[in-house]
C-alpha cells in the first residue's frame, strides 16, 4: 500500500498529480520539492502537497514511490541520482514529454532485483502556462496517460522486485482514479507519434506567432480583425521556452522529419493556389478532421 | 426606412444576417434566394427570410438593400448583373472575404447619382464549417464588421444619390444592431492584413490536417494520443474547399508571400533546434500572445 508519495517538482503537472491524488481518495503523506520555494509554497497552500523539503534526494528516499514533474534533462539528472539511494521497495515514475531516452535510462539505472523500479510516464495532458498556480485536480480527466515501460504491458515481467512490481500496478491504478486513461506504447513508436500530433503542433504555432508577431504585432487594427481561427492558431505561441527546450534537444530528429514535410507541404499548396490541386489538399485536410 | 431586403445566398453568413436582423428588431420583408433549394427552405423555415424566390435578380429589384452572401466570384457575378437593373434608391452590399477586387467592382459599377450604392462589407465571424442549419442571431455579437468603401469612412461623400447615401448609413446601423462592432479600413490594406491573420492561419491548418492525415491518420493510437493542442490547430482543417477557393484566387500574390514567409520561419526552427536561437523564437511568439 502507497502510504508516502515524494513530488519533485510542484509546476503545473506537479501540483496537479497532487491534487488528483487527494481528489481520489489518497491519504497518505505528499512531500513536495520544487526548485524555486514559491512554487513549492503556492503547491502547499492549494493542498497538492502536505509537506515541502529543500532536499529532494533523501526527501525520495523516505518515500515508496518519487513523481519527477521536471524537464526533461532535470528527470534524467534526478534518475541519475536516485538510482544508487533508493531500494527494490520503491519507485520512480515521470510525466516527461518524449520517452526514448527516459525510458533507456529507467532500463540501464533501474528495474533489476536489487534496485527501484522506473516506471516511464506521459500524461497528455497540460496548458499552454506553466506553474502551479494553474494546478488542476481534473487536469487528467478524460485524458490518455501514456507508459512506454520495457515490461510492456504490464510491471510484474522479468527483473523488478515482487515488491516494485506491486507498486507500478498499484500506481497505474491510482494514476487511473485520477480520471485518466492508461495506454501503453512502445518509446520509439511514443516519440515519433508526439513529433506529428503534438510536437509539430507547438513548433508550428510557434513559427506562426513569432511570424505574425514581426509582421502584424504592431498593426492598430490587428485586435479587431483577428478572429476566432487567429486566437486558436496562435494559443500556443503562449507555451514557455523553458520546457519545450528540453523536447526540441530529445526529440530532434522525429520533430526535425516533421518540421521538413510541413515546409514542403506548405510550398506544395502554395505553388497550387490558382490549380485544381487546391482542392486536393483541402479534401485530404478535411478527412483528417472526419476520423 | 428600410422595408424591403433580398439576401442571395442563405447559407451560414446569410441565414445568420436574417436571423440577426429579426433578433435586432427589423420588421420588414426579408426575402431569400440560394441556389439549392434545399438550403433556402432550411432558412426559411428557421425564420431567416420570410419568402424564397427562384428569381434573385427581380426580387433585388423588388428591394432596397441586397446583401450577397454568396462565394466571390458568384459575388462579382451578382453585381454585374445587378448594376444595369438597380436604381439610385437602392443598396447593394455584401459579406466577402476579400475586398479588393469587389470594392473595385463597386467603384466602377456602382456609386454613381444614377446608380445604385454599393457598400462593401466583411463581417469577422464564421464556423469552420456552412450551411444554413449552423445559422445564428449571435453569430455577429462581439465581432467586428469591416467595410472597405472607398468612400470612407461615411458614404455621404461624392457620387452617391442622397437616397443611396442614407441607405449606407441606415445598413450600417442594422449592423451595429446585430452586436457587430463596425470598422472601416482600405480595401488593399484589408487583403493584405488578413492574408496574415486569417487566410494564413487556415492555409497553415490545411496543409497540417492533410499531412498528418497522410502520416498518421491510420494510427490507432492516434485518437487517444492527440490532445487539445492537436484539435486546436487542426480544426480549420475541416473547412470547406468551395469557400477558400475563391479567397486563394482573388488574393493569390498575399497569400503567397505570407505562405512563403511561414516556410521559412519552420525551417529556421527546424534548423535551430539545439541552438540557443530556439529561445529567441519562443519569445518573439510569447510577445505575440501578450499583446
Amino acid at each position: 500500500m502507497i502510504e508516502r508519495i515524494a513530488i519533485l517538482g510542484t509546476g503545473l503537472l506537479g501540483t496537479s498529480v497532487g491534487l488528483a491524488l487527494r481528489e481520489a481518495g489518497f491519504e497518505g503523506a505528499i512531500a513536495g520539492w520544487n526548485r524555486s520555494p514559491e512554487q513549492g509554497q503556492l503547491a502547499l497552500k492549494m493542498g497538492a502537497v502536505d509537506s515541502l523539503t529543500a532536499d529532494a534526494i533523501e526527501t525520495a528516499r523516505g518515500s515508496q514511490v518519487t513523481v519527477l514533474a521536471v524537464p526533461i534533462y532535470a528527470t534524467l539528472d534526478f534518475m541519475e541520482k536516485l538510482a544508487d539511494v533508493l531500494g527494490p521497495e520503491q519507485l520512480v515514475t515521470d510525466v516527461g514529454s518524449t520517452k526514448r531516452l527516459i525510458t533507456e535510462t529507467g532500463t540501464r539505472l533501474y528495474n533489476t532485483p536489487e534496485r527501484a523500479a522506473f516506471l516511464p510516464g506521459h500524461p497528455m495532458a497540460g496548458k499552454e502556462r506553466g506553474g502551479a498556480s494553474l494546478g488542476d485536480a481534473n487536469l487528467f480527466r478524460g485524458a490518455v496517460w501514456l507508459f512506454t515501460d520495457e515490461r510492456f504491458p504490464d510491471g510484474s515481467a522479468a527483473g523488478r522486485s515482487p515488491q516494485a512490481t506491486e507498486l507500478v500496478k498499484e500506481w497505474r491504478e491510482w494514476v487511473e482514479k485520477t480520471g485518466a486513461k492508461t495506454l501503453d506504447l512502445d518509446a520509439a513508436r511514443h516519440d515519433e507519434l508526439v513529433a506529428w500530433v503534438s510536437h509539430l503542433p507547438q513548433f508550428t504555432a510557434t513559427a506562426l506567432s513569432a511570424l505574425l508577431e514581426e509582421e502584424v504585432g504592431g498593426a492598430p487594427e490587428l485586435k479587431d480583425v483577428g478572429g476566432r481561427a487567429l486566437r486558436e492558431m496562435t494559443r500556443l505561441g503562449a507555451s514557455p521556452f523553458s520546457m519545450w527546450r528540453d523536447i526540441a534537444h530529445t526529440n530532434t530528429e522525429a520533430v526535425e522529419r516533421a518540421l521538413a514535410a510541413l515546409e514542403q507541404r506548405l510550398a506544395y499548396l502554395r505553388e497550387n493556389l490558382r490549380t485544381p490541386e487546391l482542392r486536393n489538399e483541402f479534401e485530404q485536410a478535411n478527412k483528417f478532421r472526419r476520423e
